[in-house]
């Protein structure tokens, strides 16, 4: 039997409230440049402070010690699901993440606008990085005349600079393909091909993608400099299990950005659309708390401030966590998760594979003894070194939601 | 290769002595309530301190993050075999508890007296929690009744209140079988099934059960209100290595309880009888040092007064073991484990997930820097948090029982 089938067979049915509180890209690393401490120990966190005092904590690597994940796998990993087995294509997280709605399904690339020289190599993969505005214009051109493929819907969906998102929805579809992209200058677009011969949707899809390149590349090519385009991370939507099966706890998910409001539908979780701010999330989850079980509250500031290397700005992200903090607790859910979904440090101005910082808050937490709720006291909290995915059992297990394992 | 292959490869015959002292139900949290202590760092343990100075210290978890296990698997665990792997059913669990002395083969059961209505729906899965000796009374009407079904022997021993078991000992008998019993109140008892119908010994087995209630209900249908019986984890006594195979040591267990001694067993250790306290036990390892290779030493206080929720008796229960300790240091054995099979925190009233703390002394041990065993400083410790079925193999390592792998 395998540890996840005992984790189902050992769920119970219970009234409790959980809460998962990610500070997006949170764990940082102290280096001498930045007075050896990190944002979260540079910041003042009273709040955060006194919980730290009743709570566990712990470090959470997402995946293997050293891999740094998307954001995509970095949340799945909070809500429980192996990143290795469940992956999720990357033209799907995109999709997501410009807001598109998608159906299971569906099949998404993420796309680039490229320079094309005349035998078709690819000169420039980004088209010298073209303004938000010129990607605007030439997908509306795109989608303008290309709707449909046979009896496939195209849907295309301009991002920032030179990215655009095209979904694919129709019937027996299927990925994953390889890329239509070079990967370097000085190569033509390859032709995609399916992972797998033998499968029929793969082997339909990459058909369509070589369709849609017949009716696309034509409306563009007199373009300049974004004559061509690549695509890449071509794939369907996958079929996750529904939370709340897994669980037995009904989800919402209290999120700012459309790319993680994505990745918690596509667990099940229900969107509550409307706050903007942290404060306005907690407030909404004050007024959500009978209708849910489990909350996952999305932050994404000190992500945003650590892609820049701005420590002051991600010091301040947290404070003003801090100070909107006493909301939640005015109804304090029975189990308390606050964590990172990776680490952004701001040496690294980009996701990496620091273990994140959790604190886990319930009656039956117990206190490690730490003043703080930071990366070095977290060190040596109960919890340990742990991957990510177990989090949510460890919340489960503090709101009693488990039976006992055998006599 | 696997892991286990690989430990068995490298496991070398020499001369050593190793100790295992479980303090049942050791671990606990630390809460605002009991002053942000556990029973451990309340204790005044002298004896434990001196030794945690030459000693590492780290955190088990009996099995995935957040399960809390039953005796059985919290014990096999720490005996080296994978809990999940090697599965003991609770009827043997509750035959081994009441102190019976099982074949290879023998298929138990854990029953409840209950109350049962004229159609035969249970009323009262418990039959109003009858007294141990209306129980004792019942089991001997049933026992001097029936004594065979076929060539099946059957024995049948009371428990506490309602609770009794029966032992089916006979040829090609097998488990697991599904409950007779409908775990709710307003139900008949539903007929066992065997887990996997085409398995040829549990359908005999299921056979069985169906034979032993048309036998055994007549027999107490008037008496009140215990006239019907429940019966569940119907399973066979599990074949597992034998302990003296796996490590090449010849172990020996010294137990009070019947259940920690039934388990001891099932892994092929010798029951060594006669001692009733933990210093009688610690005087008999004394006596039995030179006989044997690995001491199983099992103290079963600290989970019972944590299941009680009584923190000073827990506190008082370590003082003791601590006060009873250098007995057992008289004779210091090669390498000494002393840790928990599960928590038992005194706010849970049970067994619990949280990661149990394990000291290990060996000259090879090292030291932690840590001046006391407590669960808030073995979080520092040099072992980390790891799998509980992994402590025998760090016990071996440190008595230098393993080859090196590879040149």
């Amino acid at each position: 039997m395998n540890l996840d089938a005992l984790y189902s067979e050992l769920t119970l049915k219970a009234n409790a409230k959980l809460a998962l509180v990610v500070l997006d890209g949170l764990g940082d690393v102290a280096t001498r440049e930045q007075g050896y401490v990190t944002p979260l120990e540079a910041a003042a966190t009273p709040n955060l402070d006194a919980l730290a005092k009743d709570s566990a904590q712990g470090r959470m690597f997402p995946l293997g010690p050293g891999i740094t994940p998307g954001s995509g796998p970095g949340h799945l990993g909070l809500f429980g699901y192996d990143p290795l087995e469940y992956q999720v294509g990357r033209g799907v997280i995109e999709a997501l993440g410009l807001g598109m709605e998608l159906l299971p399904g569906d099949v998404c690339a993420r796309a680039n606008f490229a320079t094309l020289d005349t035998k078709g190599v690819v000169t420039d993969r980004r088209a010298g990085r073209i303004p938000t505005e010129t990607c605007e214009k030439l997908c509306a051109m795109l989608a303008a005349k290309v709707k449909k493929i046979g009896d496939t819907q195209i849907l295309i969906q301009a991002g920032k600079e030179h990215r655009f998102v095209v979904v694919f929805r129709g019937k027996n579809l299927e990925g994953p393909l390889t890329d239509a992209d070079p990967n370097r200058e000085g190569f033509a677009i390859p032709t995609v091909k399916p992972r797998d011969p033998k499968n029929a949707g793969q082997n339909k899809m990459a058909k369509l993608i070589g369709d849609f390149y017949k009716l696309a590349l034509p409306i563009i090519a007199n373009e300049k400099p974004a004559n061509g385009f690549l695509m890449r991370g071509i794939a369907h939507q996958p079929h996750l299990p529904l939370f709340e099966d897994r669980y037995k706890l009904k989800p919402a998910a209290l999120a700012v950005y459309p790319m993680y409001k994505g990745l918690a539908q596509l667990v099940g979780m229900k969107k509550i659309e409307g706050p903007r701010t942290i404060k306005e999330q907690f407030e909404r989850y004050l007024a959500e708390y009978d209708n849910f079980d489990f909350f996952f509250i999305h932050y994404k500031y000190p992500d945003k401030y650590g892609e820049d290397g701005n420590f002051p700005a991600k010091r301040k992200a947290i404070e003003e966590f801090d100070e909107a903090l006493p909301i939640l607790l005015r109804k304090k859910p029975d189990v308390l998760a606050i964590t990172g979904d990776h680490s952004t440090p701001c040496v690294i101005k980009g996701h990496s594979w620091h273990p994140q910082p959790v604190l886990l808050h319930s009656p039956y937490s117990g206190c490690d003894k730490l003043e703080r709720f930071t990366e070095t006291g977290a060190n040596c909290g109960s919890l340990g070194l742990f991957e990510a995915k177990y989090l949510i059992r460890l919340m489960q297990a503090n709101a009693r939601l488990f039976d006992k394992f055998g006599a």
